[in-house]
C-alpha cells in the first residue's frame, strides 16, 4: 500500500517557500540532487530548483525535460514550472533571474562549489548570491508522516535480516561471502539494495571501524563486526551486530559490555530539546570511565534519511555534534571501542525521536552471538 | 596478470606536485575523492591530500588512518605522510599549513564548496586560498600505459557483451528483463559492476535520451535502445546499440542512418590537437544535413577514467566543448535523434586519442539488430 502514497512534495515546497521572507531572500536556488529528490521527485543528474515564495521553477536540460512535463502531468513529479536549458545552466538561470527580478538570491552553500558560484555570478552580475546551510536539510531532518511509515517497514524488515545472522555468517564462510549472504539477504528481504557496502571485519581486521571485507575465514575466538543497511522506497537504514566465533575471551567481553552499556546510555539519553553532543557524551562517558575512551575513536549516530549519512550528527561538539534533537528525527546509536590487533565491537540500533524520548525502531538481539 | 599491477601513483603524484610552481602556489589540497584515488589510491569517504612540490600530506580520521598507514607499508597506497585529524579537518589543515609556512595554497574549486572553503579560511586566517580547476583531471584525462592496458580489456569484455545482445534482448522480454539480463552478462564477463544503471528503452520510450526501463514489452516494429557500460579495475567503459522488433519502418531506419553516419564523421574528426566541439559539429553537421538537427538534444560524448563522465566534453563549445584533444585521452562518441511519439536512435563506442588519430577500442556490429 504504501508504495502507492505519492511524498508530500507540496508541503515540503511550501515549508521552504515560507522559509525564504525569514532569511530576506527574493529565492533560494536549490541544487543539491537529494534536496530535488525531495522538494519535487526528480531524481536526474543535473536540475536547478528555484523558488521563490509563490513559484516553482525546474530548470532541467533537454536530457530530461520532457520526461519531467510527462512525470509533472501524471503525478509522479511535483507541479513546478519546468524551464528547459538550452545550453549552459548559469545562463538559463541567469534569465530566470532576471526576468522575474529576482536581485537577492540565496544558494546552497553546502552543495555550490566555487566554481558554479563563479560562474553563476559572471553570468549573473546584478544578482546578489548569498550563502545559505542546511535549509532543506533541517526540513528533511524532521520526518513527515509518509517518510515514519518507509522507516519503521524498513527497520522491521532490516530486523528481520538480523534476527537471520546466525545461518547467514555460517560455518567457515569468508568476510567476504558473509557479506554477499547479508545482501542476498537484504535484497530477499524486499530492499532495492544495499545503503552502503556491507562491513563483515573478523579478528584484528575488525579494529577498523570502515573495514572491508576479505577473504579471510573467522578463526576461533575472533570478533565479527556485521554492518549492513538496505535502501526502501529511497530511504537508509543500518544496523551493526557482532558474532564471536566460539567463546569469546576476556578482552572481547570487556569491549563488547563497555560498547553494549554506551549504547543503552546514549538511548536513554535521547529526547526532543537535548543537544547532539549529550548523546554522544552519554556513550563517551560510559567507555571512558571503563578506560575505552581513547577506543572509541568515532561519533555515537548520524542521521538517516534518503542518504545514509545526514543531518543530526551525533558527535562531539568540536565535532559539529551542535544540533538540536527534535521529534521526527530519525538516527542511528552506534558506539564502538576498537583496539589495535584484538579487535572492535560496534552495536547500533536506528531511533526514531518521540515527544516525550524515542523509540527504537530496529529490533534484534543485541547479544553477541556465538557462532 | 594487470591485477597486481600497482597504479603509478609516484608519476601521477610527482607531476602534479611538479605543476605547483608554475601555479605560483605553496601547495595544493586535493579534496575531490576520485582525484585521492588517482593520486593515491584512498578511497574513503573523508579525506585531504596536501601536496608542496616536496611532500604530499594525507590527512584522515580516525577511521582510516591506521588501515592506511598499513596499505603504505603493504605497498597498496601510494607513499605520504599521513596525519591523523583528531576532531575537524579544517583545524587539522590550518594546523598543518602553519606548520609547513605554506601561505599561498590552492584548491580544488570544481569540488570544494563554498561553506567548506569558509571554514578552512575561518581556520586559517593568514592562508590565501586560490581556486584552481581541474589540475588533477588534466592529467586523468590523459591515460597512462597502465591505465591503457585496463582500458582495453574492458572494451573488449563489453564488445563481448554487446555482441550477444541478440539473446540478451530476447523473446517477450520487458525493458527490466532485458536490463538484469544485460546486467547479469556485464558480472558474467568480469565487470565489478554496471558503470551505470543501464538504460533498455524500447518504442516511444526510447525517445528519451535518459530513460529508464521499464515493465514495457517492446512490439513490433519497436527501437529498442540499449545503453550500458562495466567498471574494470575502477575504470568506466561504456557502449550503446540498437535493436529492432521485426522489420524496421522508414521514419526508424531515417533516424539510425542519420545517426550511424553522424558517427562515423565524428569518429573521423577524432584526432590531437582539434578542439573538442570540432568532433561534436562533425556529426552535428551530418544530422542537420538531414532535417535531424534539432533531434540531436545532447552532446557528441563524454570522457571516460574513473568517472563515467569525465573531462574532455565533447559537446558545443557553448556547452563547454573547448578542451583541446590530447594523445591518450579516452572518451565516447555517442551522437543520437529522437522523435517524440516515435523513438530514438543512439550508437556509442569508446575511442582512445592515438597520435596520429583514434583507435576505436569497442567493436561489435553497429548495425540495426533484427529481433
Amino acid at each position: 500500500m504504501t508504495h502507492v502514497l505519492r511524498p508530500d512534495w507540496a508541503g515540503r515546497l511550501q515549508r521552504v517557500q515560507s522559509s525564504l521572507a525569514a532569511d530576506g531572500l527574493d529565492a533560494l536556488v536549490v541544487s543539491t540532487p537529494l534536496n530535488l529528490t525531495y522538494l519535487t521527485g526528480f531524481t536526474g543528474s543535473a536540475g536547478l530548483l528555484v523558488l521563490t515564495s509563490h513559484s516553482r521553477y525546474l530548470l532541467l536540460d533537454g536530457r530530461y525535460e520532457v520526461a519531467a512535463r510527462e512525470r509533472i502531468a501524471g503525478g509522479t513529479l511535483a507541479r513546478v514550472t519546468v524551464e528547459r536549458v538550452e545550453t549552459r545552466f548559469d545562463m538559463s538561470l541567469a534569465a530566470l533571474l532576471a526576468r522575474e527580478g529576482l536581485a537577492h538570491v540565496g544558494f546552497e552553500a553546502g552543495h555550490t562549489t566555487v566554481a558554479t558560484l563563479g560562474r553563476w555570478q559572471s553570468a549573473a552580475t546584478a544578482v546578489r548570491f548569498q550563502a545559505t546551510e542546511r535549509i532543506v536539510e533541517r526540513w528533511r531532518a524532521v520526518k513527515d508522516a509518509g517518510e515514519m511509515v518507509i522507516f519503521r517497514r524498513a527497520a522491521r524488515l532490516l530486523s528481520d535480516v538480523a534476527r537471520d545472522l546466525g545461518r547467514l555468517v555460517g560455518a567457515n564462510r569468508t568476510e567476504r561471502e558473509i557479506a554477499a549472504a547479508i545482501d542476498d539477504a537484504l535484497l530477499g528481504a524486499g530492499f532495492e539494495g544495499p545503503s552502503f557496502p556491507t562491513i563483515v571485519a573478523s579478528g584484528p581486521l575488525s579494529a577498523h571501524p570502515h573495514a572491508r571485507p576479505t577473504d579471510r575465514r573467522p578463526v576461533a575466538g575472533d570478533l565479527v563486526l556485521l554492518d549492513f543497511g538496505g535502501v526502501l522506497d529511497g530511504y537508509c537504514v543500518d544496523l551493526t551486530r557482532m558474532a564471536v566465533v566460539g567463546p569469546p575471551g576476556p578482552e572481547a567481553v570487556a569491549l563488547y559490555e563497555g560498547v553494549a552499556a554506551a549504547h543503552q546510555a546514549a538511548i536513554q539519553a535521547v529526547r526532543p530539546g537535548v543537544v547532539a553532543w549529550t548523546i554522544d557524551r552519554a556513550a563517551r562517558q560510559v567507555l571512558e570511565d571503563r578506560g575505552l575512551g581513547t577506543a572509541f575513536a568515532h561519533g555515537t549516530g548520524h542521521g538517516l534519511g534518503l542518504e545514509i549519512h545526514e543531518a543530526p550528527r551525533i558527535a562531539r561538539a568540536e565535532s559539529d555534534g551542535t544540533d538540536t534533537i527534535e521529534a521526527g528525527m530519525v538516527f542511528t546509536i552506534e558506539p564502538g571501542a576498537y583496539r589495535e590487533h584484538v579487535g572492535g565491537v560496534r552495536l547500533e540500533d536506528d531511533v526514531l525521536v518521540t515527544p516525550d524520548g524515542s523509540e527504537v525502531l530496529t529490533d534484534a538481539p543485541r547479544a553477541l552471538l556465538v557462532v
